[in-house]
């Protein structure tokens, strides 16, 4: 089996020389926690952890999958113990979420976090969503339910669920049916629907499993608005914190899907025998059957759909590092330019070098958006200028459709790279890449698709705040070119950058039009919406690379070429420029798709679009 | 389960509406037994074996896979079934080898293949591959091995490989080490090495198997031209037809794959107790020690190259199909424009549209492609129109490359908006589409990765016959710009057209010059050798929909309206108005990029490239 490898070098990178991670520790929240200091401990310990403990589970967790028998879940070997192990030694959960006091920045906690999902993804999915349960009960629950509840999360005791999807309604929650009933408790409602896509909504891993679940109280507001938000323990929890009576939550079935096999994807019945009760979130409806539940969700919106782009991005870097060794190691064909010399390892072959260089651009760019958006979601959470917390807060706005769509569809490619660099291989289970293509497309699904992100971009994300934050954003891409283009040996690429910065700014203003005339150009809107969201996301890629080459160019101006580090650097200039002359052009011409408005999609007709 | 449906509709299209299949009928090779009346029945009955023979296995073959055990390999069920229904009644090989006096062109041939393909990707495979071991034996063979093995492989009874691939000896082909040692019997040698990736290497379809076997007779030349062919019997065929000795064939493994599960892929080891006998096909080796055995092998390259370009285009076809028809009947959200409105289906909403349209796009101008590859292989191999022929065969030469690689790259990226348009059904095994996702992968690598296309292009068949077979093909696509650029209501897509013509034409020009100066320009071929090679697809796809938009145009002003055909023609129309305004103008940023010539990718430090 190949070994697992990391590019620890670039995390590192990212939160020791590029970010300004002192800003962060010194927030109140960290400053008596962590430091500068404490990062390569902390990565170096992660990495072998994702070495030794995580990754040795991934490809039989993938063959095994998860067993269903008799209404219960198993895991397949492994998962329980890493789970338990990651959990009760402060690797999970208690870094990350709200409720624990020691939870450490989002910039250090993902630097290592990232590791983890490229060992496994499956795995990590059940740490996440143990997370984000305990973040809204954290959040939102009194202080009753964060006695009961947390600790017991937090420790790995329990595992969480998020319980959104209905079997019809998807992209649309708010078309829910699941209901909650009233009871003497005002605080206890019995829960009775169906919900589907739960992950870990069955499984084996603690003793009890939290369930957060979205319903619709009776006399609730139809769509999201009527939505309430309940705690539904699958155990009761009694007042002490023993636990009680099975609390009527049943699992129908376990989805067999195209990867993430260790990943438990549960048919959740609620109250088939009337008696499931869920614990009321929030308030109750108000007096036109108002609820926040979806509110209270979506709370967590921007760090999940940001963790969603990390994850496919982790995943995507991990198939990347196994084609460069495999490229390095394997030896095929003769160079081009000298035919009658000797075999060469493949990434001699030009064309093998491309595909690594696409890799290693965009997962570097992405990291790097990826990045920027948990960096603005600390100073935002936990900043005392609240000027700038609000700021950082729109910033990451923006970037969360940008991060979880850009990261997600890119994915995609660059798993199929990394199964071309491995030829016939890359296709077989023996290798470690195509396990990678199976797991990383639900992605761009899940969280919202592409779509609901690229609408949650051109219809509010650029127009919230009578659009002041997005142009903010844009002024600052502005500024950074402004400051840079003389920028020695990158002139040519600083153009570039500009032209793709007047593009996204062109359709900005197209954008602001079609919204100023919706009754004719309304059906252009969502129509190119996801180009729209594209060109934002190549440009603030292309940009963080700059940054980050100009940090490099520095660096080996300080160090010198013959220091060990000089490669590294040397690396992160030639993939700025490749980036910016290979995969930032994409913007020019999406850019001329949107100014030409083609509407041929719109105008075919349905009959022979559907065929069948 | 979802029924399988397919456009039968632009295949009856294709051949009796666009291409002139009269031509081809009134060759000499088919005058006798084929003609245009037999189109529609012949698709017809196809289409119904697809859907009721083949389809019905698909799935179950994917979720069992193929059995190992005690060296012998265990199809699914239904698949043996189902391969013999096919091949005795004449629907597989014999309408296809060249060896029958009945095979069909090629062009009526595939239409229907098409659909089997769809329905059952693995199931054909070994359709496929029996059917290129026949024409090697065909082509190559003595009468007495014609005698021997043809009619029992084209009836069904024996199945049939191709053994090319060896653990060291993959895209590299001329590092094979098998050897073969001459015996008494100067036609006789005996085999002794390994190789793998065979498909339908070990498999229960029939009571014998023939491996067609690249081997290195015993003081061969080294490289490519020193290997010889040989059939190689799993078990051994005495000279009066019945069957001898098990021939020292021994199947190693079979190959876990992440998809085309029911596709046996075998490693076979050959002659393991030195007693493996192969016959030679052609001439021994000559006093340099040459063989001809990879140049047999290529002789059927162009057939089997499109035929994986076809492969790919049936698979993403189907999932679009599939996909389209979800779209219609999923009911999720409501009208952008409209939000109040009552729930649509999901095809109301402009994204799904647009990728609806991106795969109806890509599919139908990837169909026309391949038809026109096949088109050019039935006048060159059988026209008597000797000049035309030749001209044919250079048109196929330089097709084949595009079609076998843009094809197979763009399935990737249609299978994952098949999967898109499903949401998060799509993910799951319980739908088809994420199959073809899986099965699909291969084909960007087998028959010669996209690179080897790509530099068979820009090194081969650019610059084969100085160059004159390219320019001519070239020629043919200015006339096409020349004689329609005025046409009414395509004005706009026929400048774009001519645009992306005029950058292939300085494309060309380029690597032109970099050949003349290949000691400093020599680097940049192999680096852009693939941007070019989608260039030149992607004209060709774009015009081979424009001159379709064209027929249906005509066929439109011919039948009005209100004819019932008249939703399948306006969709052509706007089908190639869609490509060209949405797909072909990534020509002009390629092209931009090729002549830029940035070479980031060949300067960035191996060690920066390689992690881990």
């Amino acid at each position: 089996m190949a070994e697992f490898v990391y590019d620890i070098r670039d995390l590192k990178f990212i939160i020791k020389e590029w970010l300004n991670m002192e800003e962060i520790f010194n927030l109140e929240k960290f400053k008596d926690n962590y430091g500068m200091d404490d990062i390569d401990l902390i990565l170096d310990e992660a990495y072998k952890i994702a070495r030794e403990v995580i990754f040795p589970i991934n490809k039989e967790g993938d063959r095994i999958g998860v067993k269903f028998e008799n209404g219960r879940a198993k895991l397949p070997p492994g998962y329980v113990e890493a789970y338990k192990f990651l959990q009760e030694n402060g690797w999970g959960s208690a870094n990350e979420s709200l409720a624990s006091e020691t939870a450490m920045p989002l910039t250090l906690y993902r630097a290592y976090n990232e590791m983890f999902i490229a060992a496994s993804p499956a795995l990590m999915s059940y740490v996440k969503l143990t997370t984000g349960a305990a973040n809204l009960i954290y959040r939102f629950g009194t202080d009753k339910d964060r006695k009961l509840f947390l600790e017991n999360m937090l420790s790995g005791k329990w595992s969480g669920t998020m319980c959104l999807t209905e079997p019809n309604a998807g992209s649309d929650v708010g078309d829910a049916t699941t209901r909650a009933y009233p009871t003497d408790d005002p605080r206890i409602y019995k829960i009775k629907g169906t919900k589907m896509f739960i992950t870990g909504g069955e499984v084996d891993l603690g003793e009890n499993i939290i369930h957060m679940v979205l319903a619709r109280p009776e006399g609730g507001a139809p769509g999201s608005k009527g939505l309430g938000l309940y705690i539904v323990p699958k155990i009761w929890v009694n007042d002490d914190g023993s636990l009680g009576e099975p609390n009527d939550v049943t699992c129908i079935a376990i989805e067999s899907k195209m990867g993430l096999k260790a990943s438990a994807t549960a048919m959740l019945s609620f109250g088939e025998n009337d008696n499931c009760r869920g614990i009321l979130v929030g308030d109750p409806p108000d007096s036109e059957g108002r609820s926040k539940g979806l509110a209270m969700m979506f709370h967590m919106m921007n760090e999940s759909r940001i963790g969603t782009g990390h994850n496919a991005l982790a995943q995507m870097a991990a198939a990347y590092y196994f084609a460069s060794r495999y490229a390095a190691e394997r030896i095929q064909g003769r160079p081009f330019t000298n035919p009658k010399a000797e075999r060469v390892p493949i990434i001699k072959h030009a064309d093998v070098r491309r595909m690594l260089m696409e890799m290693k651009a965009q997962v570097e760019a992405i990291r790097a958006m990826v990045f920027r958006g948990f960096y603005y979601l600390d100073i935002a959470e936990y900043s005392k200028d609240r000027e700038k917390a609000a700021r950082y807060r729109g910033f990451a706005d923006i970037l969360t459709p940008l991060i979880k769509t850009y990261a997600s569809e890119t994915a995609w490619q660059m798993v199929a790279l990394a199964i071309q660099v491995h030829g016939g291989v890359g296709y077989t289970e023996e290798y470690p890449v195509s396990q990678y293509a199976r797991d990383v497309k639900i992605l761009s699904i899940w969280e919202g698709t592409s779509f609901i992100q690229a609408m949650d971009l051109v219809g509010r994300k650029m127009r919230m705040k009578d659009g002041l934050p997005f142009a903010s954003w844009l002024d600052e891409r502005k500024e950074f070119i402004e400051q840079n283009k003389d920028a020695d040996g990158f002139v040519a690429e600083m153009r570039k950058l500009e032209k793709a910065y007047q593009c996204v700014a062109e359709i900005k203003d197209i954008y602001a039009s079609y919204y100023a005339n919706i009754a004719e150009k309304g059906e252009l809107i969502p129509l190119y919406a996801l180009r729209v969201l594209t060109c934002c996301a190549q440009l603030f890629a292309a940009e963080s690379l700059m940054d980050q080459a100009l940090v490099a160019r520095r660096k080996i101006e300080e160090l010198g070429v013959n220091h060990h580090d000089y490669t590294y650097y040397a690396g992160k200039i030639t993939t700025a420029k490749y980036f910016i002359n290979n995969i930032l052009p994409n913007v020019y011409m999406l850019a001329d798709q949107i100014k030409e408005a083609d509407k041929s999609a719109l105008e075919c007709p349905e009959e022979a679009l559907v065929i069948g």
